[in-house]
């Protein structure tokens, strides 16, 4: 079995030993960010680091897209991710040693990431190189109250029995334009850009400093301070600095045995393309301000409540498997993370954890990740597609481009922008509209948010219903196809027919449909004619569907079903991520899935397929699925559930969630993938579960595998709170807010009322036969043997 | 009608006076070339110029291939054809005025390239800004008897009518490293590559100058040497220097009204890739050497004599259209100038005219230019499938990266490795195996040359059959599917079981099966198995070929008939290219064709096809053909004659003719269209004379279009020279060399022998029904109204 380094414990990761070899993948994983601001695990004293990082929602440098050969329309501007001034920096010297986990003797040193308080501790115990010892205990977080700011408490002892005094030296520092390391060879990982920020302003107070930059070339002006408390013997020398690029607060001083210095270091960011740089500078002296008003104890303990809340409606809890239990919480921790304060703007496929995929955002965000926050805290969500809409105007013009009415979102981008460098794989990848469409749907659905339909979804819907309407075509028979675009799978491209859009396209076109009958004046505002929804509803009625009559399967797209299967025998293991050592050429061409895209079909349109169907298609295709992306063991967990193959469900459920504790896809380093993450929620609460929403309705079909004895969730809903809790024998649904609710329970129809918990017996699961995944491709977690 | 702007001869091109605006096109229309060594029609004094150009045949340098997003596999070098040291400088001050026709005053600028002669010559008649009379007359030459030498005959002379004399001063250089213009915006122009040339030796005499080069990354090396003669006045001045970029001939005299200097320079030029500095020196002073000793009446004697050998056997003679015929010698010369003395070199796109496409060779010299070679003279055939032979082994290794067996060759290249930065429409255009499998079994049916077909064809045809054997698959009713690959129209792409591919691949394997047979011994040698030969002949017998039966017509891959067509009414003219305003993702998966696809497969595998299928086919694809690309006219033209539309086969006959002279594509200042020149030729020969050849029988089913009265051409075929005559109601076929030959005609098996000609009637042209292109894309040359 795989394992992951940390100690299991319910409500925490904890590192017992710094092991330096692990540090690019401790960095994303001890990151801390609240949506808005987010800062890598590094080190206090900045070294040794794999890859520094401090990020701020969409604050990006544009570069330059090369093309070997160019082509209409390609984009000609990439956006990446920036590393914004480091504040994280706290530099130690002591007896003019500096404190540096390569020297001297480490004694001890342990890292915990508080998943309920909402801090990273650490725990050092260095022998300098000259035999001086010193204790360090460090803090930090990034507030969820206060989304401008992060603080940490520093403190640095001599221990009783240190034989002498330290001379110490803190210098806690604002450091802007590190030196990035150059990573090459791996298309997923972000260009490096060095030197981006162009200095404006620096300034410096006896306990602070603060600066702000522009980037050369997207223009976008980032301001940082910093201000620091120092508790320690009162002869304490407090000096600071600043010049373009570095910010310094000296504190210096000598320690006797059992002496501390303690500083509690305050940070605050902001940006803007728009606000001028003595706006800027204001802006985060006045958070840095707050801050400080708040206190370190104020923000600790405005942190633990803010978590305390969220853990409320998003718990998840499992009997029977603590390294799983732990696993769940870190994903939610990280989905949390990710999209807490990000309001209004995009959720990263890395949140704000690392510089993989250059920071973009693509339709995880809406597929994978918004479902958690759908069904536990709305607003995030909503937040998430205000987003989106803020982008209509951009995606309008890209649909134009490519001579299509309707909006085309990108498939890739910070700002709105299609940032994709490769269309088959990017432009052609339709479907994320249909999925922005799918999560206004089921936003919608579960909120019953009125003004948000009416105010966004409309223009959501419209838009990308008119984006299918023209995309496809009825051929001389009637169908409907949707011809030559890319669906989910990325070892597949440029298709005719892709099940996943099409089955999406149609019930986007839907959805628009009645969403315009719902919101007339609306509808005519966007000048939608009874016409043009009647043409919707007719496209969305003759949708195409290839299925392959010989095989009885549906086809991943026209003619998938008759391509000659991958060669997987002679595929050795160590050519997995395939896509790294075979050619585009040659996946595309042949029956190998990087990640669910029938699959996921049948999980996102449950009304679309039989049972007979979910579960032939799911046995085809679990034989050519690889899993060479994070995207794949959630959705395949849900269709294992629901096909009663509940041990490989949670297999997969397991290699979900622990994705990134276990470092899974060996490539953790540039960053936690938050689909996966979002994915571990939805394995648990549609795949053992059996959550689905059939127009409207809540059902639960919830089964468990042997592994487990019971399983715990809440579901947020129309503004009732619904706790389900699932044993082997029987499931239990509690009302615990909100008007009463009927629910679905295997089919039948239960009524749940307040204070009143129902219990149902679940039937037993149908008889399974096997299940075969390509050679060595079985579940990484294979707890059934 | 489109016109040119030339004088109609039957065998020169004049342009009457000088157009600087043309100067573009008139630079590549009057290139002179042998194939070895190439010369732009720059003016002699170098300025004003659009691209200055001297080429080398192969003479590249490597350039890194920039990808916005990577993919295994991806090329990361590109090749790009080099301007090599400019030797047709001759720069005249004129009173310290220089010699410039954008100053002063032009009575008379003409220049004439003469196809018989080959020569351009130019006549200059100036009158200085200061107001001093002088006339140029100069005469260049590429050599076909002495292929590294080029020569010009320059003569300035002062008019007896002239009011004073003049002090004149010539400088004839020699000059490397020539700033390049930057020109932007068109995927089919070369990258422009500046000072690619390190200077390593230089050196001069009294009359002449030589120096090497290196290029940069390619490390290959280059030798360019001048010498002068002159005739004039005893007491003009001769000097001479060079330095590291610049070598020069320095004539300075004074004439009189009547006299006049005459200079000879001679050129010879020499590169490799392994010889040394001083072996390289040593060589292109040889060919320097003996280009004087054969002197500048020797080589015009020489290279009149070439040409007449060679119209004597390629020579395509038409009665009503004086146009024509000038335009259809004008194809022929180009293609004899592209590959004459290309000797085991590359073929380019563009011959050594420009740089467009970076000087590459793509598929384009097997299909559409070799086959004029094949039956004129073969022996330049052969030496350009050599060149394909010299790179089998990078075939081979290209082939093996792409996880293939045999050999995958380079789909745009120099040297033989793949230069494509676009792999949708580079390397999965597979096809370019089976045009070279097919070049190599039309050669052999031409020539019976079994030497060549021992050494060097059953390497070439056991190589691509295995990689058409791997490449696809027998599918689960033992169908044989070619998945996910790109056939020639580009404005498809990554489809499966395209026809055209499919057919070749099936005569491909075939012709790879019955080679394996004929010649055990190379077999052997290469380990082809009786096996292997059975499992080719048995992919080759179960071949997809999809057909839509709704419609009764072929798919050009499968699927294609039922994408949504190409939207043509709301197109506007200034639209096409299409590829310049439409993505490929909206070409790929509407019915347009850029080029002959489907309709090429019927010309070049014309017994897959019934009469009726190639007439369905022919109107069905017209309708969604925009040609788009220069390689569409001449195969439209085989297949309009074939189903007996005779005028619109005219029609493009003279599209194809006219492709460069009228500068039909408005890109004839990257260098002529080599194919469309050779496609003329097919135009009439395959076109107008029906020619074909079935299991090595040669048939003919001559037809002529309204406009013309007689067409005559001959064909070079297994050491006998056909001589064929067409007339409006009669053929007429006279053996002039060789032994008794039985040839259809129309169906009827005739017997020809030498010395008695046979005359045959025409069957009158079945009626057929009207032909329709996409609105605004009827012929250019539309001549029945």
């Amino acid at each position: 079995m795989i394992s992951n380094p940390f100690r299991v414990d319910p409500w925490t990761v904890h590192e017992p030993h710094v092991d330096l070899d692990a540090l690019p993948q401790t960095e994303s994983l001890f990151a801390l960010a609240n949506g808005h601001v987010g800062m890598r695990g590094n080190l206090d004293e900045g070294e040794p680091h794999a890859m520094p990082g401090t990020y701020l929602n969409s604050f990006y440098e544009s570069r330059p897209l090369p093309h070997a050969e160019g082509g209409f329309g390609y984009p000609d501007e990439g956006q990446t991710l920036v590393n914004v001034p480091n504040g994280k920096l706290i530099r130690v010297l002591v007896d003019d040693e500096p404190l540096d986990v390569r020297y001297g003797q480490v004694l001890a040193h342990h890292r915990t990431l508080d998943m309920r308080a909402g801090t990273l501790t650490r725990h050092v115990d260095w022998v300098s190189p000259n035999g001086q010892r010193v204790t360090v205990t460090s803090e930090r977080l990034v507030s969820f109250s206060q989304r401008s700011v992060a603080a940490i408490s520093y403190e640095v002892a001599v221990p009783e029995d240190a034989g002498s005094e330290a001379l110490l030296v803190i210098q806690s520092e604002l450091f802007a334009n590190e030196q990035m390391p150059v990573i090459e060879g791996d298309p997923r990982v972000a260009a490096a850009l060095q030197n981006v920020l162009v200095p404006e302003h620096h300034s410096y107070s006896s306990h602070g400093a603060r600066m702000t930059h522009q980037t050369r070339r997207s223009e976008l002006r980032v301001g940082a301070a910093m201000e620091h408390q120092v508790f320690g013997p009162d002869d304490a020398q407090v000096t600071s600095s600043c010049s373009n690029n570095v910010g310094r607060t000296t504190v210096i001083t000598r320690l006797k045995p059992g002496q501390k210095l303690r500083v509690v270091k305050y940070m605050a960011y902001g940006w803007s393309s728009q606000r001028s740089q003595p706006a800027i500078v204001d802006q985060v002296e006045a958070a840095l301000d707050a801050s400080v008003y708040t206190g370190w104890d104020g923000l600790l303990a405005a942190q633990r409540e803010y978590l305390e809340a969220f853990w409320a409606k998003a718990d998840l809890e499992i009997d029977g498997d603590p390294r799983l239990q732990q696993a769940l919480r870190f994903c939610l921790f990280q989905v949390l993370q990710a999209g807490a304060r990000a309001e209004h703007r995009a959720i990263g496929a890395k949140g704000l954890t690392g510089q993989g995929y250059d920071g973009h955002s693509f339709w995880d965000g809406e597929t994978f990740v918004l479902p958690v926050f759908m069904y536990t805290q709305p607003r995030a969500a909503a937040d998430a597609l205000r987003w989106r809409h803020s982008t209509l105007d951009i995606a309008t013009a890209h649909a134009a481009k490519l001579g299509l009415d309707g909006a085309a979102f990108a498939w890739r981008t910070i700002n709105g922008e299609e940032c994709s460098g490769y269309w088959p794989a990017g432009t052609a990848a339709f479907h994320v509209n249909a999925d922005i469409a799918d999560a206004v749907m089921r936003y919608v659905a579960a909120t019953d948010d009125k003004a948000f339909e009416r105010e966004i979804g409309v223009d959501l819907l419209v838009a990308t219903a008119r984006l299918w309407r023209s995309l496809g075509h009825h051929d001389s028979d009637s169908a409907f196809r949707i011809d030559g675009v890319t669906g989910p799978d990325e070892y597949s491209a440029v298709a005719d027919n892709n099940v996943y859009t099409n089955l999406m396209a149609q019930k986007n076109l839907r959805g628009a449909a009645d969403a315009a009958v719902r919101w007339p004046r609306e509808a005519e505002r966007l000048h939608v004619s009874p016409e043009e929804i009647a043409s919707w509803r007719s496209a969305a009625s003759s949708m195409v569907i290839p299925f392959d009559e010989a095989l009885g399967v549906h086809q991943q797209s026209e003619g998938f079903t008759r391509h000659a299967v991958w060669d997987f025998e002679n595929t050795p293991e160590e050519n997995y991520p395939l896509l790294l050592n075979y050619p585009y050429f040659d996946l595309y061409r042949k029956q190998v899935v990087k990640q669910p895209d029938l699959v996921l079909a049948m999980v996102q349109c449950p009304d679309a397929f039989t049972p007979e169907q979910k579960h032939d298609n799911f046995v085809y295709y679990e034989r050519v699925t690889v899993r060479d992306s994070s995207l794949s063991p959630g959705t395949l967990a849900v269709m294992a559930a629901e096909t009663g193959h509940l041990d490989l469900a949670y297999d997969y459920l397991c290699e979900s969630a622990q994705m990134d504790l276990a470092d899974l896809e060996h490539n953790v380093r540039d960053g936690v993938h938050l689909a996966a993450m979002g994915s571990a929620w939805t394995s648990i609460v549609m795949g053992l579960g059996g959550m689905r929403t059939h127009d409207g309705q809540l059902t639960f079909a919830p089964r468990l595998p042997e592994a487990l004895s019971g399983l715990r969730f809440r579901i947020q809903w129309r503004g009732r709170s619904l706790h389900v809790a699932i044993e082997s024998a029987d499931a239990t649904y509690t009302l615990e807010e909100g008007d009463d609710l009927e629910i679905g329970h295997h089919g039948e129809s239960v009524t749940v009322a307040k204070g009143e918990p129902v219990t149902r017996d679940l039937p037993p699961a149908p008889p399974v036969g096997d299940v075969e995944q390509p050679p060595g491709r079985a579940p990484l977690f294979r707890r059934h043997a």
